[in-house]
């Protein structure tokens, strides 16, 4: 594969994705929609990674949606109305694929961000399984300032991250979230000093990942994934009906032998 | 409309709801549970406002239901049973649509919490889109300390709006729960030094808010409401037709435009 | 009731329910799964109790589910795999009943933790209403530490009560999670400066809810769970078909009276 | 109340509706639809009325909505299409309030229906409890044929009342569908021979129902309404807490002494 | 075990379970209440069981619940009116659990009805998997004859099993339902010309299903039982689980031989 | 496109897929489940494409999954079963997704079937919108009779096409589900003499569909498989924000016109 938006690096079962178009701050052009799905359907099939990471160049991690992109994506003037808007809906819907992907891909994927995170970008973000920052970040959902509705998943899983309330002010007013508020608030995990150190402590915690189980960790993100959309009872009827299966003796015996030797196991690969 | 147990004031894109009864600390009669549903569907259905505010006035915000009114509410001694039963479950529905105005408000709903916020009133402020308090608020679950299970929305609302644990502890102690906690723990989105502090950075947030496309801000409050009780597939396909047909193009120029030349759009009202 | 995995004292309306095999660091074998659906079934139908306590003794609250234990539950070597596969399911059912006895427990229940809480702890922790801890305490989900999915409630329940960036973390890398961060982010309610102050914390707490009416406690209890599964209006047409016949007159009369008069009202028990 | 569109006539426990607009073969303009909504909420307010019918006048049940109205429903040409949109999307769910009045009215709605039934009407059946027909009687999903979607709950209740591949068949050819194909599939419960011995029929029914309990019957169809949308669990856990307050020993007593001795008992109104 | 209200006989695989009150026409009284769980429950548990029988003895198969048991449940007069609800609901659980146990038990229920079937007696048939009936055979919901809502069940099943016209009209009129008008519309599968060639036909029934793999057989319940409640995605995403790995290569390798060379497999019991 | 299972017509705005293995009964092997996906993604991203008909060839419709395609999908013996099933799952998975680029694909999708159609046969025709028959035909739920649970969608969709209990006997039992039966109990829309007569209804009912506005009928599938998931009140809503941006004035000004003036109203292809 040979992306243009953004680069793919794979070591010690942990992929690394990178916005590279520090000089339009990284704004998400027609490239990106495409090889955004691509990218982590990509690490998806890949039975050598057990983790993502998504990072970014340059001072600010995205400027979000590249606005001629997005002109580009309206309907020609003369059309009926309502076919424009049929078009539309399969437009916006493809949009949403991009990170759908991230939500589907089998392996936890972690953000780390630096600088400004605006509109789509938090779009993007929000699809991760956690979110990481430097001290100089921060998120605006932009979409309100610009006179629509936000509509690629913000409004979707942030309310499913953050309290409430506060996902309502930043939704209708369209405020700067700084760092070290959203850590207070959950949306990030950790504040680092800057970039670098934010980079460091993100492969530290994928790195950690990547030692599990791939097993383990991907039923893991099936289930949080499930949980956040059905009831108690559906959920563990579920992971009943899952483990039953994909419950892996021998991962077992190697977890639980490390766990009691203070050693540590070397999980194979998934097929 | 003339209105007895609230006031209601409109001014420049902003409805403000104020409960005027001090007096009586505010408590919820007859009037109170005609009238709350009555101005929010009149705010409703007024193009002209954007936000709404209810604040209180005197020490505390709410004393919550009236209790003379709460006697009157229940069926005579002599009564069937069953039909009286059938009777009250009508009325705590007419009781509950009260609260539901708010909810279904097409505009944001901000509360402006001074002193005490006893039973109703939490039911009251959680219904409300964002709740901001003054250092000496407090809230009370008033309801389990009377011997009744609280049905008026707090049970179905708070939880989603703050730690389940928490919710848990004052849902059944009905202790007191203070400004700095709420605010710690996200029930309130901010706590200012005093009353007049107070509704001056409410008013803030709602005068931002009045300033963005009114088509935006009511649909991202669609939106918000409905990923409540939604899957996220789910979410996700009902914005996709909702933007293929209530994408304002005129809006995004609008607001592209002032975004890019730091200037402020005009948007205009609702049909 | 002859317990050996736990012991079982009730008092003042109360229930207190430890593990005591703290040579063991309270591992939980055969017995504990047996006893602890019994043990909160027999709660359940006692209608002098009003209020449950979970805590420990040793240490550390719990290490988990047994390994020998654990071992035991695999199906021969030599058995059909579907065969054993559809026991297996069985068999995570029947250890997750022992936790869904907590959940449908008619009164709150409140786990006090002292030390280490390993893997199947957390999952029995989850499924109580709230958790309390001592300054010494930690949780772990120690399931991804061994190679397994968790299975008997954590990916279930704890999504519900923490932030959903950190619950992944925190299931991806089975990393410690101390008590003070447990309480910053909203999973423990209280943290206590030791065991003893813990106990006595918790005792507080579950006297105050002894006081109230059962009738009420149990009703909000009912709402709070249906809340975490079921959408808004399912919830506010519930409580008001509940309320319609399960509101005690009696007691909010007791209730209304105590609160004008600064007095204690003294509610009977449930039938 | 004074009705144009239709006629409202109460005897016995039954209201009897009527589209008396023949001469325009029963089209629906504006009075109807303020009407629909209006007649099904008196009905439901007033204690005496235990079952509804919905009857026409002339050749044909109705010819849907009215070609005229439906143009009046258009925004002006000039308005900006977005919030032109909004407009239109609040119209439809006003429309849509005539016939979930039907829905949500606590008797039974029995609908006659003789000649054709075009469009709406086949959205006004669909929303009632059964439908009786003459054999004259036929079907007609108009809005395919008209160049739409049907948007008054067509495609929302009728798929709930006969087989999934007819009632696609009728919905995409928008093909008559004849009293006694749909009496084999399901739709109407019962053919007559024409309009006269419809009415006779349909007002047996009626006087049936008239004659139990109030209460079983709205509860009943409580029930019901409640199984079109939820699951089992659900469902058998919502009738548990509304029997536990909305039995009435009364009546039951009343009802089975009548059911030993072979006599008729006589049911109080509701509340 | 040993039954008071019915007998139970398993023979090559096949368990009938018969009503055998006939001169108390098959009432179910307290006896019944706690056996229909138990025994449902026993042939859950019995791994030589695949599939099961319900049928009875006398002229009908069953009068429905006991009217002196009613009264017993009833709560006593001096009562506190929402205590004795809050314990009605309880017992009004218990009555359901009895028909849970046929809608849980691994192996598919047949039920054999001949001439009258009661009130309670059709929550019963519901709850089983298919249903066949004799020519003289009936149902009557009787609930709405004696003055009250059915509540164990019939409301929740039924309706997903005949058309919805037609469940209203036997529930709001408690009219007899024949068996042909049953077989016609999906109630009953077949239709016998007397009692003894009914229980014929449905031992001819239940031996086709005895003899195949009872992996496939349970699994296909589970999965018929999961579309019942759930959504398109969610039933493909459970089965595909599911199958992941309760698929029984060796119960297809088996299968599909005997189906290439005509004979007959022989499937292993369940563990 | 080149396909090998199955040949492609389009003409007149109806596509034809054609099964087209007559030699191996249709079996549907390794090229059939890739191209059964990908000739449906053709047919819907194909602005000309209005209605789409599934046919076969020879004696038989299918003979469902090809056996030695079957064995091809098992694991290696000496895999790791845990990570053997994992990649069962997924394999499970892309055999759904053939039969779900039927139901998602814009277009009613109308199946015509003549003499057997087993096993993955039932799971592709069950995905149509209607289902034609042959007097001949018959169709086989083959899975249980080798063994298996029906795992590409029998189960998750012929419950919500047939009534209950049947839809269990012919699971349970794998028996023969004749033309005349399946069309008497709603699975079947229309029996015809032979394969040609059918093939000439089929056909005529293509053409009927492909004369109405495309976006009408799209919209309509659109509802309809919505309705499938949801309950009312959703898709109420879901149908006002759908209507209020693709309801098409162009296309309702033609359809009325025509209507009114007998006529045929030529509707353009969407965009």
């Amino acid at each position: 594969m040979d992306y243009q938006s953004l680069s793919l690096e794979i070591a010690d079962h942990v992929a690394v994705v990178t916005l590279n178009k520090p000089e339009k701050i990284n704004a998400m052009g027609a490239d990106f929609w495409d090889e955004c799905g691509e990218v982590f359907r990509q690490i998806n099939d890949d039975p050598d990674v057990r983790v993502a990471i998504i990072a970014s160049t340059g001072k600010h991690f995205t400027a979000g949606i590249d606005l001629g992109y997005l002109q580009s994506l309206l309907p020609p003037q003369d059309a009926d109305p309502a076919r424009a808007m049929d078009m539309m809906r399969r437009k916006i819907k493809y949009l949403q694929g991009a990170f759908e992907a991230i939500d589907n891909c089998r392996v936890p994927v972690l953000a780390a961000v630096q600088g400004g995170c605006f509109g789509a970008g938090v779009d993007l973000v929000s699809a991760c399984d956690m979110r990481y920052a430097s001290a100089d970040a921060y998120f605006i959902i932009q979409e309100v300032n610009i006179g629509m509705v936000a509509d690629v998943g913000t409004l979707q899983r942030m309310p499913r991250q953050i309290p409430d309330g506060l996902m309502r002010e930043l939704a209708y007013t369209g405020r700067k979230y700084h760092a070290d508020e959203a850590f207070a608030t959950g949306y990030v995990t950790h504040v680092a000093e800057d970039h670098e150190a934010l980079l460091a402590h993100v492969k530290q915690i994928a790195a950690t990942i990547a030692a599990k189980s791939p097993l383990a960790v991907s039923g893991t993100k099936v289930m949080l994934n499930h949980t956040r959309d059905h009831g108690l009872q559906e959920g563990l009827d579920y992971i009943a009906s899952w483990n039953a299966g994909m419950l892996s003796f021998q991962d077992v015996m190697k977890g639980a032998t490390a766990a009691l030797t203070k050693s540590t196991a070397a999980f194979d690969d998934l097929m």
